[in-house]
């Protein structure tokens, strides 16, 4: 499953280099995660509600190319890895118009309870909808 | 009392035009404004544990001379109105070689409960250390 | 004419109040703005490539409500002033959902010819478009 | 070569889980490795004015323990690798009051003319300085 969401650079994205600042394609691929977790029917406000969260321990990202202002970029996440504790997406930003791909990149997340920051083990109700996305 | 706190611009912090993205100032009077609360002893963590918080509700900048990468500048922040419900700030931010004045700015922040978002009127013991950063 | 760009409030637009940040606002105003301009025909890559840009010299923001994580913001931008040297934009950003106003805001910018940082007066071609916008 | 340059953790680098937002500690190591290069000798400017940019091509970090608002964080940036086309820094952010590591990361830099974007072997002037960093 890989889910896709676009985005429009915009001034604020871009840096005096005159391309989008490197720190925001990390950014961008909490739009593509969070798209996907929604597909499957997890918010991760219910989650912070029902006492989870979902912080990041590891990412990594490639630049192959620059975005520049205006341009339409299409965030794709895949989940790459799931386990009880941990989950991980593998990410491609592509510009639209010609679909060069920008940047390539990968996340790992673990689950912890939001009181004691402790990684705990995923109630089945959701590793079940992850495991969907990672089918 | 005026309150003053450096900030380097960073490249993220400048846009394609090559300056300081305007929407950034925004962001530093927050800088001179939780250095001056400080100053009279009183931090914004403190606050929320109490149960208050401070939310902007009008924000208001001049902008007169562009920031560039790597300039040194200066936020100076200065307590302009106080009520038991509402403060005020007034902000100057310069560039520190030359004592230019890049913008003049003005935020009104109310005191409201955290639970319910209702304004409050702050407790007498925050109230006076206010009342001493603006006489 | 009123130009609506939607917006979804992301994590990074978020802050420990558990809200989006004030000064995001500000950087929401320019999608409205970016999006009125190139519906009657300007972008401002070209505008920039013909040697001008478009500074901000003022903006006012009235905060009425809070954006969370996860709405869907609509942000309206309407043309409010227009003369050879500058522009006026009037704005307001509200949560899609029942549409409730979270924000109003203004700025104005003004042309500048982008090697000197003087203000000039915008050449016929692009004030005729602007002009339109206004109407 | 270590160096070291303190940020105080504000609102706007939080979000709503109450900590620093993961994408912002990839923005600090900005302020290491600028920093670095400063004791150097050679400011982006400079290098950007003689016609280089310094793009990034890879970033990786480990996120072990979360920054909160008001933290004063201490980011340290070493060279790691240098060739005539490229260069790598390691970081680690820590909090300053315990010392604690929050992340820790690396980067990696190519030097290429402004103009047509290519990969350039940087000149024997920069060579040197960047050399003395590694040494």
């Amino acid at each position: 499953m890989i889910t896709r969401v676009q985005h429009r650079v915009s001034f604020y994205d871009t840096d005096a280099m005159g391309v989008v600042h490197h720190a925001n394609y990390i950014r961008w691929f909490e739009l593509g995660r969070v798209e996907c977790l929604r597909q499957v029917g997890i918010t991760l406000d219910a989650l912070m509600q029902a006492g989870y969260v979902f912080p990041i321990t590891d990412v990594r990202c490639k630049y192959l190319a620059a975005g520049k202002f205006d341009d339409v970029l299409v965030i794709e996440a895949k989940p790459a890895a799931l386990t009880k504790v941990k989950m991980a997406f593998d990410y491609r930003i592509l510009r639209e118009k010609d679909q060069a791909v920008l940047v390539e990149g990968h996340t790992q997340n673990v689950f912890t309870k939001r009181e004691t920051g402790h990684i705990v083990r995923l109630p089945e109700l959701y590793y079940e909808k992850l495991a969907r996305a990672l089918a």
